[in-house]
């Protein structure tokens, strides 16, 4: 079998922003389109929470990628013009050294014994991945969601490494509603009797919690506008009750199917992971101010937001470029009109695309 | 000990909406104040998912009831003038029949062996109550939440047997995403490995499933406003992050304690039932349309909305006084403007006392 992916291997430890270390991390990453000879057209896109490195199909993966709707030959984030790089965040469970991973010093998996990975962390390792691909700058760095935060960092980390930034449904730090749904789900995962600690064998999972975990997430995904319109209370096949305490409702076993499906392609302490590091990122706290936080900030910045989304609000999106704007950044802004709530980024490609494609393409100099 | 609650003893089989029967219900109820000579001064109070009979504080219960600030003397609901009587919802675990109690046949307790109740089975055993009780005419039915859902059955089932009907913070069914979190919830506590079917021992019950629900409910009663004045993103004990899966912000402690505490003063069996019911609740599906719902109804309504609760939205309440209005009822409508979300009013008493109070005491005739 044919790998589905490149592997970046760092060979030294990598010192992460809790202080501790990681001894030779791994990088699952994929590479579309060609390289320029000048390397001036690598994109780099940034995957959100359970995403992976594989964000479109190619020739040695044809399967469906995550976001083949804008990433792909012709599209917006088009390959016939970009090489675009993709990869797994540290910490996940798609390729990346994260807790599924053997620990190089007892030989065992991680479990809890990772370290706490930060969306720093993250991007500095996707740095040390352009580094070793030869790119001196990108032309971008487009990431949606969790991804949106790490193209934010990108930019305010490595002023000089990208030429645009490309921030989708995201923002500078999570509400404390976000918060909430976030730490709910973590709970049901740990209070999970399989989880053991995190030290849950291949055949006994805390399948349970992780799937609560990810129904909680799946519900903040959508508008209540969408919920509705996609289910309302629709029964799933017959007119009346059934008086019992069974799934009956559409909506409930296309959650508790979500949930289900889940458990089959995630890992529960990635999951802990990952989420843990959406509710450390704080732009506000680690530099003081939002001011302070895009005041270095060289790249032209695109921000999108979703009418719709209440968990990555269009007024958090706002506040990011009102800051921008008052640094006289070169910024756009785009808030768009969907009743698809967060999910949106995944659905209505037609409403991003030109915007991306175009902002993609411009040049002001 | 003095019993906390008088108990009604039906003390026949009661037929369920379902077809099913439970044998000798009983209902757990206090009163507060004194019926008036020729019966018209009586006032049902019907409480929410979780809440009990004792609404205030009485001589023989002097425990802080679940709406003091509404229901007392000179209170809104003014005990003083009227006979105030509030009964813990069948198929609730305070007093009422539901799982927890010996199932007559087995003499062991119900569990899952508890029939699906619904909110006109509530109402119904509600009604043989006030029968008991020798009440021909309610001077008004009041309920917040699912209260309001009884408040409203009442009108529509009983007409000639209620002056007026206050229908707080509620709504003619639960939305799609109403519904999906408390699917949610159920699945939580169903999954709890020591749920065991139902059939959990005292010291053994499926805390952790329950705690989940119940965190999932709380946030779902706060308002994103208040969800971040309350809390924001501040830490529990220091400024930096301690790189660990602990709770770390005030949030995440808050909703875990919400959680923990929950579970000791709930059963998971009940908490399920009563999901469920509300789950079940919609008068679109029972009666055909809300017009057909209304058009009996003779009671003098009002509905109160709050403006940030995004579970039970002022739309909804709209939708409701709209059928109302074209059926020329005697409906008032006040949308009360709170940062607080769903659980206003547990708290901005002040906002909901002068409307509810000057709607009892106002007199058309």
């Amino acid at each position: 079998m044919n790998p589905l992916y490149d592997i970046f291997s760092l060979k030294e430890s990598f010192k992460l922003e809790s202080g501790s270390v990681i001894l030779d991390p791994e990088i699952a990453y994929e590479t579309f389109g060609t390289l320029n000879k000048d390397g001036s057209n690598a994109i780099l896109v940034c995957h959100a929470l359970t995403g992976n490195s594989h964000v479109t199909q190619s020739n040695t993966n044809t399967n469906t990628g995550w976001w083949d709707d804008i990433v792909g030959p012709n599209k917006a984030i088009n390959t016939n013009e970009y090489f675009v790089i993709c990869s797994n965040i540290l910490g996940s469970c798609k390729g990346s050294t994260g807790p599924t991973h053997n620990n190089p010093k007892t030989k065992k998996p991680y479990g809890l014994e990772f370290p706490i990975i930060t969306i720093g962390d993250m991007v500095q390792i996707q740095k040390e991945l352009i580094d070793y691909l030869g790119i001196k700058k990108l032309h971008a760095v487009v990431g949606p969601s969790m991804g949106g935060m790490q193209a934010l960092h990108w930019a305010i980390k490595f002023p000089d490494r990208l030429e645009k930034c490309v921030v989708i449904a995201s923002s500078a730090s999570l509400s404390a509603q976000a918060l909430a749904f976030g730490t709910i789900g973590r709970n049901a995962i740990i209070s999970d009797k399989q989880f053991q600690d995190g030290a849950y064998d291949e055949n006994n999972k805390p399948k349970r919690g992780l799937g609560i975990a990810r129904m909680i997430g799946h519900v903040t995904y959508l508008s209540k506008e969408s919920i509705t319109q996609k289910f309302g209370r629709k029964l799933q096949t017959k007119e009346s009750y059934g008086y019992n305490l069974d799934q009956e409702f559409q909506v409930e076993s296309y959650l508790k199917h979500q949930g289900d499906k889940f458990v089959d392609r995630f890992d529960a302490n990635a999951y802990l992971y990952l989420s843990k590091a959406l509710s450390y990122f704080d732009l506000e706290k680690e530099y003081g101010s939002l001011h302070d936080a895009f005041k270095h900030v060289q790249a032209r910045l695109l921000f999108m937001s979703i009418s719709s989304d209440w968990l990555y609000s269009t007024e958090q999106s706002k506040n990011m470029v009102r800051v921008c704007m008052n640094l006289n950044k070169d910024v756009s802004f785009c808030d768009i009109e969907s009743d698809y709530g967060h999910d949106a980024f995944l659905i209505e490609h037609e409403k991003f695309s030109p915007i991306i494609q175009s902002f993609l393409e411009s040049n002001h100099d």
